[in-house]
């Protein structure tokens, strides 16, 4: 993926927000999602963030703003689902953020006079929805939801606390480890779910209980969104995996780990994964994310992958520096306290092997698929993406800023998770946030009467 | 569930070939599925079966045959996908099942002539559609397919060849143990597939290779359809949970047992499940399968379940009787071979148990979810339900009738699953048949340019 005029740094958006320090949404970024007027009944429709607006594409469209290609993406992204625009392939994408690009800039027009704006751009400033105006939809129809466990320090941090001798699975090497998930729980930013019941088997104990969780925690990843699919028994070869990549989401993976341990043999995890999982809303385009690919390497103590896994490009430009926090807030809590940062570029498979792995048996992915990237923890202890990495499973408890602790998540506890990207020399882009909120379980006796 | 006059055995349909000896669908059974003209481009639409006819329900709705519930569930049937109906409920689902065997049912009509059907009757003639002349499809519109694990015996035979002296992992006793599966491989009756290709670690191996699947199995399951839904958080109690369910079709879950055993750990089967997974055509309600409940018992000296997987009506007819069988018709073979036969009535949780459970945590079911059984093996050897039990991991290759034998499955075999229930004062009602055949995998080459 080359870098071309819509990643220019010194590009400026008419829409004067876009500018601000620190802004997640300047010109270079043009993230997609699907929003409505807040507590409108209106349609949900798919739109363009940008600064501190959404870019209407259904309006943009019917005043005029696209043509050809780019047209036919509008038109298709203006539905309540963004499917049909992932659908069309990544010409038609960058055809419309190519023309989204050219319609914000600032800048003077030829013939009109100074301040003016051309007759794309004020199609598009008519078709401008404030982002506090808005409500936000999970912007997928999803047909299978796939996470994978793909950080080498998360598997490291999870085995050492199981079996310090042999963290790692002997597969960790040689595969991007997958499992299905669960579609119907998957959430828009501002999710908010009660703390899960299950059976737990206490250490000692001859017979498990069924309560609610007591080791609440969260994962923090990335949600890589498929584009265009391929048909079953037709696999994707690596250098054309991230062709089928329409962009990337923040996702957190919440997990329920006092579950997990007691149902997880033999077949994964089940209840512990399915309650909810929360996805940001804004899908931050692969495109848009170019200037932030980087080389891919591996530990040279470790096996090279085989062949289908290992290509000169996924080499050269196959790892993403997307850096990543985690912030908690209590509660009532006075401000919020970050718990953690690292970087997806520490991953040790890249997205074009999950695609690869995924499809090399003979599964079909759909537009709309999302794969979790697993876990994503960095080297340093202070990089670790779960509680149960940074708390030591919960005997070393996580110190909050605004006092307190954590173990594992209480009651009340907001999860905020945020992603950005940004070096000397390119533009700084955002994801937003994904944000959940833990309710209290539901009494026992609501179960029902037996 | 009460048995009523749908259920009589001494009911017969003037849609003469419901009554022949061993028809899967007379007048007692009315399952659901989808089909369209074969070879046409019609919309595809809900249908029910009788004899070797389909009523189209659409027709048969616009020429008046129902009214009421009845006409609003045929409504909603006569879609592409039965989720309409499925979220109606029982009373809709009843309904235009009483309306169905009402006026499919034969006898002298008052105030016609001998032989002249009423006018609903009449509507429903000229809505039927021979079964030989269509093409069915995938019924459902499926959110998710959750694959159980729930027969004992399944788990003890798998589990005697890992690991003679603890078969069973600590929690199948607890909970029926479930994991999330694929749905953009879900297929209907027909379905052909390449072999998967997969990762593969040899036993005494350093580094895992590449390569088709040498150990490819069939799983014989039923496949549990979810009709109304639950939001997420609120769980569906016991005594309520076949209230969620709308029929039952059989369910083949492919299996690549070399890829398995090598991905699997730590997370469970991804590879080696989601290249293919064959349902049959024909949905047959819960209702229909009344006559067939029997009383859920456990061995002694098990432990008996937690309080919200316990209750009296589970106990007292929470199993099914549903015969089941597998045949295998090797490619060009003079004739099938039977290679084991079992019951459902032998399975360790029932089907209320595994809705409950999988709810039980806050997980949201959705019209359309699918749950497999898991594989259905019974106490007998010849009772198991998948080829590495027959064959003792390919070992002792089990014996073809028309010559042959089988450790694992070869390119060209069809694996055919039926499925009926029968018992003396009873209508016999059957499932039709799954039926897949495994084609050739890829060549390697196929895979694409490095």
């Amino acid at each position: 993926m080359t870098l071309d005029f819509t990643h220019d740094p010194a590009r400026r958006s008419w829409v004067a927000s876009a500018q601000a320090a620190g802004a997640d949404f300047p010109i270079q970024n043009l993230p997609f999602g699907i929003f409505r007027r807040r507590g409108s009944a209106e349609p949900w429709r798919g739109g363009v963030a940008i600064g501190d607006q959404i870019v209407c594409l259904g309006a943009a469209q019917a005043a005029g703003a696209f043509e050809g290609l780019a047209a036919q993406a509008a038109q298709a992204a203006a539905q309540p689902v963004l499917n049909g625009l992932l659908a069309q392939g990544p010409a038609a994408w960058r055809a419309l953020r190519h023309a989204l690009s050219e319609g914000l800039v600032e800048g003077p027009v030829e013939g009109l006079a100074e301040g003016a704006l051309a007759p794309r751009a004020q199609a598009l400033r008519n078709a401008l929805v404030p982002q506090a105006a808005a409500d936000m939809a999970l912007p997928l129809a999803v047909g299978d939801y796939t996470d994978f466990y793909t950080s080498l320090d998360h598997a490291l941090n999870i085995g050492r606390l199981r079996d310090p001798a042999n963290p790692l699975t002997p597969n960790f090497q040689w595969l991007p480890v997958a499992y299905h998930g669960r579609v119907s729980t998957l959430g828009v930013s501002g999710q908010r779910f009660r703390r899960p019941w299950g059976q737990v088997m206490a250490p000692g104990a001859t017979a498990p209980v069924l309560r609610p969780c007591g080791m609440l925690d969260y994962e923090l990843e990335l949600g890589i969104v498929i584009g265009q699919g391929n048909a079953a028994g037709e696999p994707v070869a690596l250098d054309a995996a991230l062709d089928h990549v329409f962009g990337i989401t923040l996702l957190n993976d919440w997990s329920a780990r006092d579950i997990q341990f007691w149902e997880m043999l033999p077949l994964g995890p089940f209840h512990a994964k399915n309650f909810a999982t929360t996805l940001s809303p804004w899908i931050v385009t692969l495109e848009a994310l170019a200037p932030y690919r980087t080389p891919w390497t591996r530990p040279a103590d470790h096996p090279q992958p085989l062949p289908y896994l290992e290509s000169a490009g996924n080499r050269a430009a196959g790892a993403l520096d997307i850096r990543l926090e985690v912030w908690l807030e209590p509660e009532g809590a006075s401000r919020a306290s970050r718990l953690s940062g690292t970087s997806f570029r520490h991953q040790y498979w890249t997205i074009a092997q999950m695609v690869t792995h995924h499809t090399v048996g003979g599964c079909a992915l759909q537009p709309g698929d999302v794969l979790g990237s697993g876990t994503i923890s960095g080297p340093a202890p202070g990089e670790a993406g779960a509680l149960i990495e940074l708390s030591k499973f919960g005997r070393e408890p996580a110190k909050l800023e605004a006092g307190g602790e954590r173990g594992f998540l209480l009651d009340g506890d907001t999860v905020v998770l945020r992603g950005w990207c940004e070096a000397p020399g390119r533009a700084r882009i955002g994801f937003g946030e994904a944000r959940g909120t833990v309710l209290p379980a539901r009494a026992a006796w609501e179960l029902g009467p037996k």
